[in-house]
């Protein structure tokens, strides 16, 4: 099913290896949350170890933001290695020796799967803008008919960080019988004022860009760089601690002894988030990062369900492994107890970690001990109880 | 020695009432910490109140990064109240009946005072980017001119938040006899990592907008008003705090009860930042956000006295009343707890107050009871001791 498909990042147009693709909703459509109708569409996704004969042995990892389905190994675009091989992998917590993980490029991504820049039958270029907005119910739908697509009737574990950790509460609360386990991590059950603050600051960096044309870069032989850089900055610093930033970069001066009393990037930090800025613009597209910004501002468990989260798990039958970060002031543990506390109130089986850690919300990403070993000791408790 | 000049704002051209204009270093040069001299420049201020006659009763009051000189009464492009009218005027805690209130725009500003848009005599252009990098101690330098333009030996007070807070520690380091009492708000020793990193991308929004010009749009009659409102939004919820927001916003959709499954600002909140961003263009240069933010990131006065902070104290002998806020995140209470300490070893006479309140940074431009209390009692106090 490996298939090559032409993506662009940034001012070029390259041709990549993008790994598996499966058409979903072929036979009956998928309603998405706005009312558009969707059928026969892609979804890109990575498979990584073998499912086993009764198909128990299935792992759904969800994928952050900016994230994608190339969690282990390397990527195709960037060349650098996977964005969870700290914990996925060969004798890791989550062993592929074990397990059968499955990955897919969010609905609304730029990796393969459908999304903005897919070509609108009805006009014959790309949909650009008019893609319909999509939500983080519309996301897991479509993961779901991925796993039906594999046979699957019940996932060992659904786990993701971040907009992951978001899918996997969806998940629970969606289709409560569909996994044994459920691991959310630096998530919160909705966007906070200060969240969609932060999303619409980036959207609007892009959309005023004016390579940006109104969405139509694509057409127009153009892409806002510079736009979707400074959106990145943005992010990339609510993804970091102060403390964190503070031991890592301090005051430092980079490449020079003094200031330079100018505009250059006299200090680390600043060199350090512009190449974080262009780093991002050759693997990620601007329209995707509007419509999965804007679904995760849409994001809200507590008034889906009447105002009382408890309501959203009351069906729930999963085991659950909750983290957050002590230095995470984007997705705060305050926020997790939240869920913590929905979750207390049905009975189910809940673990719940702070990790203390200077690391930011990022930490998910990170060589972090603590939080791998917490995975690590829960996919045993899970093993044991589900596989024996 | 009132003076109407031409000021610029967003893609118009108005002719403004500035109010005083004074030409400072007209007998010998500032040098400044750069290297570069500057002579005969004009300095725009306010003055309330009346100065007695032995000149006893002055206070300077230092604004913040995008403050000016009109503290109180109407602005003259906004047309709002001044900023500080919460403790400043009639029978307020910097009661104009009792002082004589000295308010300078900022070097660097651009409300009158020397700066990036000013004529250089050798091109007969806008300086623009060849406008020497300024420091919060060439800015301070230049109120001491001012000062002396007054004929003013010791002031009573200096008072100030954030970038006006950093200026007060810098004038107790600087003139440790030229005043009686200081008073920083919501100020830092020196900027953090984090804070760098907000200011860089502030600045980087505005140098990429193809508006900028590389600094000579009022040249090429044009204006980076997007660049110039984006760098606002991110500022803008810095000064605020997530508690707060999600008090005043929470996740509240803006003229309609149902989500649009758009990108316009279905939440309050995206509209409030919008709207903060264009109110802002219509009041600032862009090429003043770029040296005045500058200015801030190069404030260390850790690094500045080897490493000690008692050192920057050691000969004070003024007053302090050191206030932060419970809430704000850019200047937080640690920060302020390291000037008390360094204070605390030079036998100072301190007195310190972390306000509780949720609205952030901004607290200190707000009617925050807790706060205006705590500036009248130590005003009545230094009253007492100076002016019996």
């Amino acid at each position: 099913m490996s298939k090559k498909i032409t993506l662009q990042f940034g001012p070029k147009y390259k041709e990549y290896e993008v790994g598996d693709i499966v058409h979903l909703a072929k036979d009956s459509p998928l309603r998405l949350e706005c009312g558009a109708e969707i059928s026969d569409f892609p979804i890109a996704y990575q498979t990584y170890g073998t499912l086993n004969e009764d198909k128990s042995n299935a792992i759904l990892v969800c994928h952050g933001l900016t994230g994608d389905q190339y969690l282990i190994g390397t990527h195709p675009i960037t060349g650098k290695a996977g964005w969870w091989e700290s914990i996925a992998g060969k004798g890791k917590a989550l062993d592929t020796d074990k397990y059968f993980i499955i990955c897919p490029n969010s609905l609304g991504g730029c990796l393969g799967s459908y999304g903005p820049k897919h070509i609108n039958s009805k006009t014959g270029t790309a949909f650009n803008l008019d893609f319909p907005v999509i939500t983080i119910k519309d996301m897991i739908a479509a993961q779901k008919l991925l796993v039906e697509h594999f046979g699957i009737e019940k996932l060992l574990c659904v786990i993701g960080g971040s907009m992951g950790g978001m899918q996997v509460l969806q998940w629970a609360s969606t289709y409560p019988e569909a996994m044994h386990a459920c691991v959310p991590i630096a998530a919160a059950p909705r966007h906070s004022a200060q969240n969609i603050a932060f999303h619409e600051i980036g959207r609007q960096s892009i959309i005023v860009d004016p390579e940006f044309c109104g969405g139509n870069y694509i057409n127009e032989g153009r892409f806002p760089v510079n736009g979707l850089a400074v959106a990145r900055m943005t992010a990339h610093v609510t993804y970091l601690s102060e403390s964190g930033l503070q031991r890592k970069f301090g005051r430092n001066l980079q490449d020079r002894s003094e200031k330079s009393y100018g505009f250059e990037a006299d200090f680390q930090i600043e060199s350090y988030l512009r190449h974080q800025g262009m780093a991002f613009v050759e693997r990620f597209d601007p329209n995707s990062y509007l419509y999965i910004t804007r679904a995760l501002d849409y994001f809200d468990m507590i008034e889906d369900n009447g105002g009382d989260l408890r309501n959203a798990f009351s069906h729930s039958t999963a085991s659950f492994c909750i983290i957050s970060f002590s230095s995470d002031w984007l997705f705060p543990t305050s926020e997790a107890k939240k869920v913590v506390r929905a979750l207390a109130a049905t009975a189910a089986d809940i673990s719940f970690m702070e990790i203390q850690t200077d690391k930011g919300h990022d930490a998910f990403l990170l060589d972090e001990p603590l939080f791998i070993n917490a995975i690590e000791g829960f996919m045993k408790k899970i093993h044991k109880k589900v596989l024996g």
